[in-house]
């Protein structure tokens, strides 16, 4: 009966119904207007995320998302030679895996570049003398992933740049130079809500499921109903 | 492919995904193991929530809810010749009405009680003569409530009760005298998700949709998705 929202990727989306996450916003924000559903695999690049795709989007369901958001990179771009190394994507075959998830006409597929790294955070986590994560490094997986939309005509959010507009990004976005922060989080909201609404999925201008109580006569609710 | 829990109620419902909220925790909770749809209604009492029943659970569904939570009655308890009367139901009826959206012998169902009233903040609000809640009424509809449940042998949580246990839970879990507050969410969270553990709906004794990252062979991927 409603729009289906699928919010494909990472651990980022994982963990987006944290307390004040991405995610519970814009469920939030399109209520009882559309669905959202959170298909977040933490730790998985877009290598592994081709296993899922038959899976969680199979040609024959009977009810197709309307809307899917894909963000993967922040675990693509993970250094080889580092502790992460597992998690490496070359940044072509990142490019390529991407297309290969955008694969159906019929739905509106937003791409979302992986965030900013916070180096000095991320390293000191991990404690390694080979960093697992660098801005440089990450912001190739996010170029590519902002060329495939053009090449593609899709709706894009380069998140690595616009976190970067800001002062302090690293400790303002990012908790553990990697995942969100509250206020990160609100960035990414922003940003989807925005996209979302430039195209023709815009909340304010989408119908109630039913109506508002305010518009059930007490004495004859059934009316309201019909 | 994953069980399907839908939140269906009042707009203590509709309101579970804004920041902090019982909605969005449970989603959390259930993180990779179970789906959550909202289908809260704001205003809305059990007599008007009848006229959604074979839209939002119809017979023929292909993915029926595993688990549906009923979280009504904060509307129907709404004080007659007050300015909210419009949305009061009898209690008796309010219990025959619970009764009718218990309908599904293969769901697993949970009803709650409204929670209770904060009655300075709520008629100071509303700024009234005849105050349009009062916490004894709110009571008389929890009690149907559990009444109901212990007939049909179904698990219930008396969170009328549950939150008046607590010192200054007028101010410590209700915002408005009927909404609730982060901590008031807190308590409903964690009555559900203990309310599904202590059936067969456990969270930490479900599989994981796909293997954790920590388990996939990066130089063979395709092996941990087989």
């Amino acid at each position: 009966m409603r729009p289906l929202i699928v919010l494909f990727g990472d651990s980022i989306t994982e963990e987006s119904f944290k307390t004040g996450a991405w995610g519970a916003s814009l469920t939030n924000t399109y209520s009882r207007k559309a669905d959202v559903l959170v298909r977040g695999y933490g730790g998985y690049n877009t290598r592994w995320a081709l296993f899922l795709l038959r899976h969680l989007f199979p040609r024959n369901s009977e009810k197709p998302p309307a809307v899917v958001t894909i963000f993967f990179g922040a675990n693509d771009a993970a250094i080889l030679g580092s502790a992460s190394q597992g998690q490496h994507v070359p940044v072509d075959e990142y490019k390529e895996n991407l297309k290969k998830i955008e694969c159906s006409p019929t739905v509106f597929i937003v791409l979302i570049t992986p965030p900013p790294v916070g180096e000095d955070s991320r390293n000191e986590n991990a404690g390694e003398i080979v960093p697992e994560r660098i801005n440089e490094v990450t912001g190739l997986y996010a170029k590519k992933c902002i060329e495939l939309a053009k090449e593609m005509g899709l709706p894009s959010i380069n998140l690595w740049s616009k976190m970067q507009e800001t002062e302090d990004w690293q400790n303002k976005f990012l908790s553990d130079g990697l995942h969100l922060t509250p206020e990160g989080n609100d960035v990414v909201h922003q940003e989807v809500t925005r996209v979302f609404s430039e195209a023709w999925f815009s909340a304010p201008d989408m119908p109630y499921d039913f109506p508002p109580h305010s518009e059930i006569d007490s004495t004859n609710p059934g009316e309201a109903f019909q």
